[in-house]
């Protein structure tokens, strides 16, 4: 069976309209088609999503759709542009909604999150690459997701009013394809190692 | 008299090298110039600064001088380089040791920091200004200085590695040198302000 | 004329429910009360606030009436709870549309939010409350406010689970009570400073 | 042959004051000491560590011997104390060093750090754990380390000043032991894992 992939792009615009962030994403999904990982995007603006710190809220509320396929998903990517230097409202309630997951647990009694590896895309027309993907990766990690090495791959411009990801035409640029890469590679790399061999029930059960 | 202002440049390189961080500080200097103030330059990595949570470490510890400097003056400015998205570890020291005596009093039993105001100014290839920025400000309001608006002036890259800010000719970035001059104009008036007219003495003493 | 306060309640809870985060707000209110300073309180969770970077997205829209009243307000609280160590995804979005204001100007040419001062009131049950109150002032201070010394006042308790603000009596917690205090007295200090006195225009205004 | 541990205690404190930082690594290691990891510590403020971007700053730079350690360790953990809600600017050193290794390579082209795990150890008396963890792992992550879930054990009081770890007899903080044990096993069982099947060479090599 193969490797499901779920991708939640936390753009602010919905899907009416051109999303950088979608442009960098589509470079870690070459990886993903290329060693068949089944993907799904979830453009989070598209969606009525409510506040509150639960898998579900309740009548109307479109995130118990998307929680499901991250359920069945072996890796899970958060992609967000940056507004003054940080991730998006919706890349912060998308990790709130996720946290209201939290407590769930898989049927070890690990959380639910143990054998899922997670990472971050990130494009912003100048700064703040580094600090969306470092809270993306910290909240992924501290609810129970793995992180392989070099999950995080943004791309920003030079300081100052500019042009975005796909007018920068910001695919010549070979260290954001690089990461681009070696993130869908790494991903990949620890989703088959994780559902081959499995985090040992040792320490780690959320009720221990 | 003249007002003052303290720069705390927080390279990593010493003296004996050139500094990206110093040049986009200048910047900020040719306004002080113009407005007449007096402008100390410490180029921490030329110190013996030991590390700890106080202002005073005794023996062999330079940061006594440099704290007289920041007590006389009515602007401090800490400027460091970018490494891994944030600021440096002698932008950190300094914060340490600042805060090592933010339980000093004025005369009038307000924080020793009262009526001084403070800025950030940051250089990087790529990535990080604002989150180095951030730090920085919230750090010096935390512990009394006052906070003008629009005080970070930065320079970052393109995402990956490329030239820094004197390579990379960036004194022609009309976005950095803005900010560069707005941060001095601003940080001047506060310091006026706040010289001709000190924060009232109500509800903010440190043992009130 | 006496001076105006709006506070953002960045709650995830609607106005039904008991937010902590309102009752700290309610301690810096007091001084604001005694001090003569009219303030309105929107909680934002009652509102319908669109995504995207702009003061006005049109129809069904309710940031325009928030806006309204920053616009014409002296003082702005973000207040918010925190989740997973952050800031709320409504007190991002709140961040998110003040910054699609930024490129407005009062009638000297600088941003609109000059001569307004803005601070922080940050509660959680346990860690995080300074990097929500830095994400918040960084956020201000960058797009125009003014950062008074010591306006972030925040209650968190011991790491874990545990009560939050109001089961935890943090009432008595002198020293969140204290920056509470403070913080409300340096925002109507330095709101009647800058009130009396405006930032001269010089070097700061945004077309310059 | 049995695996390894390093861990970098980055206290202001030399060996010859108590560390309540050292004191929560301490729970860690039991768990390491019961799986037969050896481990070493190193007490950074012991050391002479000059500031560079390098992993040998030549003649009287004691980090080399440390990062040796590393070379040969397969678990990482950066132990910091928190000043002003942040890291210590010695734990900021460290990753600027480590930092400055991370172009080197491993036989098989990958980043040095490749098939290592990484953690992080918090304590503060309040407020700050998350941040300070969030820094360290992220940085970590970006130059190589694998990041299992659950490796950011931390320890804070309520907000405001209070006794430290030990003082406050935090080992019977359930919260905080159990992330502490959780931490030790899932740093042990990564490392096991990497160790008995690396990370596969593909798209992940340095210079590919």
């Amino acid at each position: 069976m193969s490797l499901k992939a779920v991708v939640l792009n936390c753009s602010l615009k919905g899907s009416g309209q051109t999303s950088n962030t979608r442009a960098l994403i589509d470079e870690v999904i070459k990886i993903f088609d290329k060693k068949k990982v089944e993907t799904k995007i979830f453009r989070l603006a598209d969606y009525n999503i409510p506040v509150g710190i639960s898998d579900d809220l309740g009548e109307g509320d479109d995130w118990p759709e998307i929680f499901e396929a991250v359920k069945e998903a072996n890796i899970l990517i958060i992609g967000t542009p940056i507004w003054l230097g940080e991730k998006s409202s919706l890349a912060t309630k998308a990790i709130e909604r996720l946290y209201g997951g939290s407590s769930l647990t898989n049927e070890k009694g690990q959380a639910i999150y143990y054998n899922k590896v997670g990472g971050a895309v990130v494009t912003g027309n100048e700064d703040g690459g580094k600090k969306a993907s470092s809270s993306i990766i910290y909240g992924l990690s501290h609810i129970g997701f793995t992180i392989p090495p070099n999950v995080d791959a943004y791309w920003v411009g030079e300081a100052g009013p500019g042009p975005s990801f796909i007018e920068a035409e910001a695919t010549k640029n070979d260290f954001t394809m690089n990461n681009a890469k070696t993130m869908g590679y790494n991903l990949v790399h620890f989703a088959e190692m994780l559902d081959a061999q499995p985090i040992p029930v040792e320490g780690n059960t959320l009720n221990s």
